[in-house]
């Protein structure tokens, strides 16, 4: 089950220059945006407890992009 | 303005194994989630216009999330 709601996944899409975007693909662009979430919180996690932290803070995040 | 709920994110970004999130590291996980969203769907729809199609398909996605 989907924790993103897919009106506003294709909303962004067509903000993004999608002029259709089909059902099929819609539902694949939500998973793989979940998916990618799920990486960057992981490797933001992994960056704040090697800075001694459990708080994750806009600086790993910063830093994870880079490698996700 | 974001189009997709701060909380739904935080939930999946918990889910993934985040113990806390800082709002300021929920705010620039949005921000990176909106962008790849956009990558995303700018190489999909590239890929279904070389295809000779307007509307993006699910096989769009799935081969543009790799060059992404």
């Amino acid at each position: 089950m989907a924790d993103l709601p897919i009106a506003a996944v294709v909303r962004i899409a067509k903000k993004s220059g999608a002029e259709r975007v089909g059902s099929d693909a819609a539902a694949a662009i939500l998973e793989k945006t979940e998916e990618y979430i799920a990486k960057l919180t992981k490797e933001s996690n992994k960056l704040a407890m090697h800075a001694g932290r459990k708080t994750i803070k806009e600086e790993d995040v910063e830093l994870a992009v880079k490698s996700v």
